[in-house]
């Protein structure tokens, strides 16, 4: 029997499960009656958690990113360690798109984006012959990768813009309850990644409060992550638009959503997103391509003990093999950035031992 | 004997104190061994629950007010009840200055900035011949207020910008361990009001995440928010300047303070801030200005039971009594709104027995 506690006050685990009991945690609060709390959980669970322990981790295979892993968790959650980390300073950060979920062949939201465009097409007959919605409708790859990422950014206006929060909110649920990824036929929250997910339920199990750093638009993870995590929507961090509020003619206010960018939390936007929404550095963080590299430089760059991590993609046939040249998750720079500092770089192929849940 | 656990995930209380058990907040997560777990507790803990639970709310006077949010409290924490809500909609919202501690007879960031210029001065004697810093330095208080908002700008930028993040961190610490208010020679973080320390736990107690939303510097409260309100920095909205990343020539990143404003959490920002920063509606919000009257209004936008409140300053005794014409915290519109809409307002000096926890 034992314990644990999501850092997030999410979850409150008590059964003969997965993972070891965070002691350290429960005793490291600063409670007033700590003793008291001690000794009744103590009584109440104590008498069973010399059983042996579960693999925390069953989905990545023995080996040094798993051992890397397990080895910095206990270092900094054992009272009376040198790197010992009060729980009001776990903080875990992970970016989303290729480190927590697939991102290929176009990231997710894109396909999102394009999906409403075909959806609201017959309601703009003028797209047939304007660009960028012409290239997008006719599925014209060559003109569409002529336009750049800056000549999609109408196509950004059209389906993220012009409407309340709450209607753009219905309609990413209502896309990743119905889509299906064309290579497996299946939802795209199907897509996140096994060993991830038992890695944040790890973290959480040891006092951490684990947040998404992401790329991508906070409004578009925050309506599935914490199904598909548990992660809860303000333990998202992500780009943003501009919203306004409005206060309609019958008194009701509204928020609307407009075609303008406010934040873009990528690069070096990550720290500045996580000092922003977060307000204290992470112990602990996890990327996968370059736009990573400040966040895990950020987080390396606090003083005691941290744990930075990148996905490599090597799986071509479970998943997709990329890095230095792929338009999509470039890993390039932070993956010569890690190798230099020591950094852990997980090779899907060998440390993970299934990669999807649907797998297991 | 009975449990309490923070919403926040940053205590759990387990011991013979205040609060009500959460019952309904353990058993409403969604675990897969939900019910192990309640079996569990009730194993635990069960037996003693029926004892008399002492008041959660000491500080409040018996009365409307107090009757208003209990009442409200238990119409949404009671499982199966019309107004049920779940525990992850719980978010309660607060404004800081003049709902969490005191804002006269200037806003305590103010005084910050203005003992910021007092103590750099001596590196700046072009100060002494320059506004808006010669009426400060001068304690020309008609010059000061000659010059108005804008022209106070300057020293926003000279005490909030041009510096690390741990470097402002760092003067706030200092100042709020040192500073002294002047009318009772205490320090700053001793004027926050016991009822609300009160109300933040009960509401804690019961499921509810509390968030700060205030007009206040977001890097200005986060220091000492845990410490004085049990707020981690997570859980802290606020105003935010631009900051910037910036890579040393020794390879160390630092974020550095820019003189330019981000983001005004204020009026409308406020909703605007919580849709950000939470991503979810609150579902109870507590203010005492003009500036709060938005995120009331938004919270009261949302569908089933909700609970807005306002702090009405009436107490010139042992507080401050200011309402309508007051430059600081100045409360007109959101108070006619709050009393057409049966918002609750609570009057300072008949429903609250003490003010500062050092009155008791």
């Amino acid at each position: 029997m034992e314990i644990t506690i999501d850092g997030a006050g999410k979850m409150i685990h008590c059964g003969r499960t997965g993972y070891r009991p965070a002691w350290d945690q429960l005793l490291g609060l600063r409670l007033d009656r700590r003793m008291l709390v001690g000794a009744a959980l103590a009584a109440c669970f104590g008498a069973s958690t010399v059983r042996a322990q579960p693999d925390p981790l069953p989905s990545w295979n023995e080996g040094t990113a798993k051992k890397s892993i397990t080895d910095f968790v206990a270092r900094v959650t054992t009272p009376g360690a040198p790197d010992f980390v009060p729980v009001d300073h776990r903080i875990a950060t992970f970016d989303n798109d290729g480190t927590l979920w697939s991102e290929q062949p176009v990231y997710f939201q894109v396909q999102f984006a394009f999906d409403r465009i075909k959806a609201l097409a017959p309601q703009h007959p003028e797209w047939r012959t304007r660009q960028p919605f012409k290239a997008l409708l006719e599925r014209d790859i060559k003109a569409m990768a002529a336009l750049g990422e800056k000549g999609l950014l109408p196509i950004i206006a059209a389906t993220h813009a012009g409407m309340t929060i709450e209607e753009f909110e219905k309609t990413v649920t209502d896309w990743i309850a119905t889509a299906r990824h064309p290579r497996f036929d299946r939802p795209y929250t199907d897509l996140v990644y096994q060993p991830m997910l038992e890695l944040l339920a790890y973290m959480r199990g040891n006092g951490f409060r684990t947040f998404i750093v992401s790329g991508g638009g906070i409004e578009f993870m925050r309506p599935w992550t914490e199904k598909a995590y548990g992660i809860p929507p303000e333990q998202v961090v992500g780009s943003s638009g501009v919203t306004r509020w409005h206060m309609g003619p019958d008194g009701t206010p509204v928020l609307l959503k407009e075609a303008k960018i406010d934040f873009v939390d990528d690069g070096p936007g990550k720290p500045v997103g996580i000092n922003r929404f977060i307000g204290r550095r992470p112990v602990f963080a996890f990327g996968n391509s370059d736009g990573d590299q400040q966040m895990l430089e950020w987080t390396a760059g606090g003083s005691g003990a941290r744990f930075m991590g990148l996905v490599h993609h090597t799986d071509v046939e479970r998943e997709w093999a990329y890095d230095r040249t792929s338009p999509v998750g470039r890993l390039d720079k932070a993956w010569d950035e890690a190798v230099r500092r020591g950094w852990l770089v997980v090779d899907m192929k060998r440390d993970w031992k299934v990669i999807y849940p649907f797998e297991k």
